[in-house]
């Protein structure tokens, strides 16, 4: 099983292929659901052959990775256009944007999140968002947000699984509001985080 | 789906019965994986009918929940024979109980945690945990040690979340000391919620 996000392509034209993929895959994904889709399906849609799809998406299961990379991308990068500061704002802002844009396709988002369960993703694959948040959370300590003696690790694994639990619980409970919910636990865990030396 | 944990059985036949049958599973799971056991070989070794083992449990993914439950009953057992006072530690003692355990038979857990996957859990179930751990917040505020401004559902969540991140992660990396990876997170988390009003 090769569930990691597919490197980025340098050749164009290869580059359209997988995106012509993933956009079918997302479009029956969310029509007919996770499960009743089948690669071939997906590249009928996609105009490809069904060698070609595999090689894009040896798994069904790498195309939820896919999905959640494309988050935090697009995560990373209104972080990065934000005027910088306060990183831990940033940090809070990084999780906004991943939790906004799991409501604006919430069809999309459940098939995702099922299909990534049903591939074995939180039980095989480390969420991507912890390599994300790390070099932020040790930024943040070495501008002096949070105090020298915090485990960034421990730290980045907390924000990290609330994160992954409030999508899960949001799957179960359609009608929750996600981003209160992700702030709300964000906002504990980084609280501890810089409440953790007292006085500081 | 009915991936609820089954009740407890009064009749004293029905409940010998679901014990061998839970004790025949877990004992196959371990030698031949949780996806390779069917519910027919279960009820063989069981020494009953495939209709009496659906009886108990009409899919292979109510078994994991039986493992979570019996943990979590141990959990709180252990617990309530501790000396009464700070509620906060004994939320702390409930998770080091259920990290121990999980480490007790490392196959048995990570045949439970791939199987629970599997059968969709976490994107189809809340946390048993969350329930048990609730009440006792309520408590820990009760007796003061929590500040009335804190959010009991959202460090309840925040609590269950953290463990679940921390079992699927050792699940995959079984080198970690998952009883230092629970108490760190757990710590943290409960660091936030004490810490919530300033100056309290």
């Amino acid at each position: 099983m090769a569930l990691e996000p597919p490197l980025p392509l340098t050749n164009p034209r290869a580059a359209r292929t997988r995106r012509s993929l993933y956009d079918a895959a997302a479009r029956l994904f969310v029509e007919q659901g996770y499960e009743d889709t089948t690669m071939a399906e997906i590249a009928a849609a996609a105009g490809t052959s069904r060698r070609t799809a595999f090689n894009h998406f040896p798994n069904k299961g790498d195309i939820p990775m896919v999905w959640v990379r494309q988050m935090a991308d697009r995560a990373l990068g209104e972080i990065a256009d934000a005027p910088r500061g306060d990183v831990v704002d940033r940090i809070h802002g990084y999780f906004r944007v991943i939790s906004r844009s799991v409501e604006a396709e919430p069809e999309l988002s459940r098939q995702m999140m099922l299909g990534w369960t049903a591939a074995l993703g939180p039980a095989l694959y480390e969420s991507q968002l912890l390599a994300d948040v790390t070099p932020l959370l040790h930024q943040a300590q070495d501008d002096g947000q949070i105090p020298r003696d915090v485990d960034i690790a421990v730290a980045a694994r907390a924000l990290s699984d609330v994160l992954q639990g409030a999508v899960f619980r949001w799957v179960r409970e359609p009608g929750t509001d996600l981003g209160d919910r992700v702030d709300s636990a964000i906002a504990l865990v980084l609280r501890a985080v810089a409440a953790q030396t007292p006085g500081s």
